[in-house]
């Protein structure tokens, strides 16, 4: 391997050499590296499109894609391991292309700077990371849908304020999952369309003299179009800004069902179950089979949103024009991009290896006061109020909580008190099934309701699959 | 006017009075009563759509909606005051209605529950301020052309690192920040997409087993559709974490050029001036004129930016269905809306007020290095490689810093030594006018670049100018 | 009244008046008003400073201060209303006073500064309430220990990971709450010690040429120091800083200890019950007993935690010397300043009022594995190694689990095949008393080691009681 | 080197394996690795504690002891590598162990869980790297001073609103710097404090049975005290919090000054030099030389602040107890540790680098209106109202700017016009120096309030010199 020491792609004007600590404390290398290929592609596009405007000679442009090819291969193969001192990945590249061709080879540096670079590079990093989230995020909603359809018929409770409030058919609830994903593709959408800009050839901040086509290096690197204005495109962060909130988005979603999740399958309500394989134990108390996975994933949400926020405040305040509090952009980025895909894998596993329990289910219902909202509509159709109704139904539910009662075991004569006037109807049709299945109300829980919805759901999925 | 004391909705099964701590403690009434319009809007398309179904009698119906408008009749002329200890504004316009009618006027919570009500008139209330704002936004970013061809042909300097780094015509700066306002529309119109969804008739979280039709309060309510998922639909604040992102991306945006204008502006540089009526002064320093204004916008991005992060906290871990912890997603709702517009119009008025000053630009251009770039490249265009003209550059800008000369005053046999084999060839080329308007590249501060790019804003703005 | 127009604290060597739009952006009377009790003690003390060295002349000064006493009157019984479109609280003041005594009062900006004052209005405001807040707190940890008393010997189950865990004593878990309120404490501390600093002789930065005392006004105004530096006392919202650090840590702890609850709370668990008095019900469930109070104490963690953010926001990057920006700081101060006073009025509520239930605990203990631990090192002592012994105790467990048993159920023979070598020897000491009661080591639940922890409470309490 | 493969420390009651993707979703071995050190120490003082309560054998005791020691020297020399797939350093660490002695080893585990072994590991680790840390503290306050005193006598411009206000001696502005640092060593001192606390013997989450003696291994450990309460020790992360509190507050103030440095050393004001071996040069621009450090400085904050919300989210809503969201908190804490302690050598090597120039300084003051309190002052002593002396010299300020004269370049007449009555007295003594020196009050920028600032910090810097 040749050898390789730091290169610097500026020094002209410079007296003395740069201080050893803020060497140490500005290099990039030792994270930038994972950029090695994005750097590489730019590079070869740029190069191309210098011959091809003829701003730099065929043969030149040809030694030099030549070159960067072997570079390629070399790293791949690890013969060109990336390690030692650099500033970055971009002085990196250029040393292994200088020290191949010789100084000449720095003409990939023609209409071309570092800040346009590395947010072109970084452009194209998370374009095709936001890509394969796309297309995890859209496994990730149709295991919703599978879920649902797999306990289609199931009533469990439905919650407000953690309470039991009505009951619910099973796909109902993952249809609000589904429907809530729906917003998130949205604002992946939004991101992965701010990513999907060329930044190549905006130079320093205004462009170059040189005759450049950006178009050009746009569509050879894949992006859909190419930047408006150059000094937006090496100030502007939005894009990342926009894809952390959509994970923001993404993870405190994940973070409310994991918490459902959690609460479902303890003790108390015990009737979602993770399997062994999904559980870890307790280094001490051996009877622990504890739901790590849900927690990790809720844990997660925390330094996602701290990403966020983390690039507002580097950006808040920040001249126009690249600066160099910028280079705080990439390890957050890293690691999110990491997560998500991580996390999104490890959720299809959860939604696919659940279950419900029947009996927990049945053990639930008993004695249960879930039905009062249906007793007061029940009462107003009778001709109550619903002041009135909402009240008597409400005394009813106080007088069975205080009798031990379900409200399906009160007694004519007890009715009567309760209801004066009912002349011994009872309220026979009152049944959590009755409950859950008749609210055929648009978005409803009811069974037709709920049909169309998983109908609709299922169009969606197809009509918004990610190509592959 | 009716003696009105505070009415609950409910109680029937308690058997105790609330606590008057909690009562002080959870009371919304004091703000959330900002939301009349929308509560009584509400009120009446939910009734008019009951009515149409059947589900109430028609008097009775027409008897609640006559009362409703005397409601807002008298609330408007303050004969109604928004005053005393209520719960919620819903409890205060429910017992204002059955005060009037009776409590068959209670009727008007049939197959509706303040779950789905109070989030529809919290998306009714976005959604008007939102379209005021896509307007002022609009302006916004017309001021940003507006400033561009008042100053169309003036070369400033371009920055990078706070530094001087290339000319650069003062309208390739506004199209700049025009650039990213792009980005800004569109996320404010993900939010405004997000809020104009009705989601009345989720009830309380599963619909209802009333034959209500939610498509038709939607279209009743000016919304462009009505909730998917009923469980979703009480559970989610998602718009308003799409609003608050957008305000913050546009804060965040504002904070940058407020920064470079407080430094344009200040002793140093001195070529952007505010006019005295956009300044403040000192109470102690009667030689301060401080530009108040371009702070308190820097400033008021904190606190954007920490109502998103503040619903951001609230939402993770919340289960799904309605929790009460969302009552809080209100008071920093009010704000950031008042705050956005106050802030839009404000800066409107900046960037119409600001002017520059050609003698301070023309001093600031003096024995500049800004020439440099075009230097190295002239040198590559004269068969250096591209690695060696830089560092040429470089010393040459050494060596007039040390001579205090500007690199248009080197004689030719200072010339000579500082890059040899010019045989006296000097650049006389190099000027800051020569240099911004040159970059032609796409994007570029190149004049026709900018003409292009100042033509495609206006299109755009044509195209996008939001309905009155 | 007076007749009151606008005033200016400043103005001379502006040509124009100030925009109209500026100035409602830019007016902070509409909430800076609540310090006018503030601004009138930091005058007063002025004003005395002024007259004891000699910088003002004894008449006028004894003017003033009867003009003052008069201004504080007239605000009191309503004479003087703070309405009308004031630039801020100062002018309104300083208006107020010059329209009595002519423009010779406005010798009280003598060697003061609007930077300096407002900052020390605002440390006197935050000190009171901290202040305040300092004995709410302390009532508030006083509770956790009267609520483990009242439950002293009660074991209930500990959780980790809301799965339980190993059985503890109520008082166990209401000490690990007094024991983070010791650190809340430190912290809250923390925020009083950097604002009980008197700001006031700072004038705009740098001080003053008069002889003024900052020693006299700040003893005067009752902080127990003045600053070290005039540029840092006008630059610098530390103390701001902490105080939102010290309740977005109460928030947290209140937040994690209301997720307890309303899990404990709810059907499945159920041992634990807020009385009706402290709970909400709902408009359409008649069912319905939320535990609105713990989860709008969960959500206020979300916006005190955002204030918190959005003041890091503000300062970041802010050049050293007063910036407008920090004009931001007053409203969410006055908010959490609120929002923690009554918040910890509501946790004592709450936890005074809160009741376990016997029953439910006694049914939560039925065929429960928490003693898996105590079985594990049970057979440690019986001569396995600890891995073996864990190993066995989880698959007495996993056996129980399927055959639907307790531990305790078990049969000889059963121990035999589980424990082999155990020679019919069951475990007849386990039970969840002896296992609560028995984890005597230091900050373990065990009955003495409680018993110990609740004195040091008591003693710790006794000491830190902040003084009437 | 011994074959190893993944050992877990759990199992008994799990009927099947943890699924691949749970296993490398929830892994922490690749980053708790970090902690081995920690690890170890805590394994041999529990070991030493078990062995001297007689819980364990002195000579099992001894094996583990001597094996621990074997294993720590084969980490140290690479012979045990840090590698492979393991659940976590804790189980990694084990197997290391169980490879050696068998599986009587695992009696380490005795009294002891993952639980508060994980936490104590994190204290361990923090502790010592925070008195790292504040000794690099005390340096960087040491280096303002030493700067302050390199300028002693040297006057520059003291800004509000990012305008020249008043004249003050450079000293004066970095006591301010040491004045803010003082506030900062408090709030390490608080995490310090927090972090302090031995929680080994915690267990799960209750204490254990075994008579073990937290207070011991605590000494042996280096830690000032032990945990008052096993839950609380095992559940909280506020030392932490308060860690990243003090890092968000110091970078906060880092951001302050780096903003300063980075306006006072651009091309305008340009008094303030960094020398080359602290700038950074362009890829394509030669002339370029940027203050890269500050840059970075000034945008680590933004991560610092995002750390610190993103535990504050974590936290939120979570059960008491050990929950595996807590794992979230190890990576941020390591980048911030690092972070911290690269950027405050970073600093002082800022701060002892950097010169001013007189030369600048001296055109900076030509035509300067920063006497213009000095003035109004003056115009108070000689009887005008201060209102009208603060007018007087507002008029003077204008018709200077005007006429493009400096105050002291107006003649008599001149004087009379603006100021009528003085007689053509002019104000001969108003100078930078007088204005800048001459504010002795208290914490003010004069010179004999600055030598005594400058005394009082430099005994607090003895004073509060961490120990060797």
């Amino acid at each position: 391997m040749k050898n390789m020491s730091s290169r610097k792609l500026w020094g002209g004007r410079f007296s003395s050499k740069q201080d050893e600590i803020l060497e140490a404390f500005a290099e990039s290398f030792s994270f930038d590296q994972r950029l090695w290929k994005q750097d590489l592609a730019v590079l070869k596009a740029h190069v191309g499109m210098l011959s091809k405007q003829q701003i730099l000679q065929k043969a030149m442009a040809s030694k030099i894609l030549s070159a960067l090819e072997e570079i390629q291969t070399e790293i791949e193969n690890g013969r060109l391991p990336l390690s030692g001192g650099h500033e970055d990945i971009h002085s990196f590249i250029e040393e292994a292309l200088v020290s191949r061709l010789g100084e000449e080879a720095s003409a990939v540096r023609i209409g071309r700077s570092r800040n346009d670079t590395v947010v072109t590079d970084l452009r194209l990093f998370l374009k095709d990371e936001a890509l394969k989230i796309r297309k995890l995020h859209h496994d990730y909603l149709s295991a919703f849908i599978r879920l649902g359809e797999r306990y289609k018929n199931w009533v469990v409770p439905g919650y407000t304020h953690a309470r039991k409030a009505q009951p619910i058919l099973f796909p109902f609830y993952t249809l609000a999952q589904f429907s809530q994903g729906v917003r998130e593709r949205e604002s992946l959408d939004l991101a992965l369309g701010w990513s999907d800009v060329s930044t190549l050839g905006a130079g320093a901040l205004a462009g170059t003299t040189w005759p450049i086509n950006p178009e050009l290096t746009a569509r050879q690197l894949g992006f859909s179009t190419s930047f408006f204005n150059a000094l937006d495109a090496v100030s502007d962060r939005d894009f990342l800004l926009a894809f952390y909130f959509a994970s923001s988005l993404i993870f405190t979603h994940i973070s409310r069902w994991c918490e459902d999740f959690i609460f479902w399958s303890s003790e108390g309500p015990a009737y979602l179950h993770l399997p062994d394989a999904l559980c870890t134990g307790s280094s001490l108390m051996p009877q622990k089979k504890n739901p790590d996975p849900l927690e990790l994933l809720r844990g997660k949400t925390g330094r996602m949103v701290g990403n966020l926020f983390g690039l507002f405040m580097v950006m808040k305040g920040l001249p126009t024009g690249y600066n160099r509090d910028l280079q705080e952009d990439k390890e957050p980025l890293f690691y999110s991009v990491n997560v998500l895909q991580q996390s999104l894998l490890m959720a299809v596993k959860i939604l696919d290896g659940l279950s419900l329990s029947k009996e927990a289910l049945t053990r639930l219902w008993k004695d249960d006061f879930s039905l009062a909202t249906d007793l007061a509509d029940e009462l107003v159709k009778r001709g109550f109020s619903f002041s009135k109704a909402h009240a008597l139904a409400g005394k009813t539910v106080q007088y069975c909580d205080e009798k031990g009662k379900g409200i399906k075991d009160l007694s004519p004569s007890e009715w009567e008190k309760l209801v004066p006037g009912m002349n011994g109807h009872a309220f026979p049709n009152l049944s959590v099934e009755q409950s859950a299945k008749g609210r055929e109300s648009k978005g409803g829980t009811g069974e037709k309701a709920v049909e169309r919805a998983l109908t609709d759901a299922k169009v969606w999925l197809k009509k918004n699959k990610p190509k592959e």
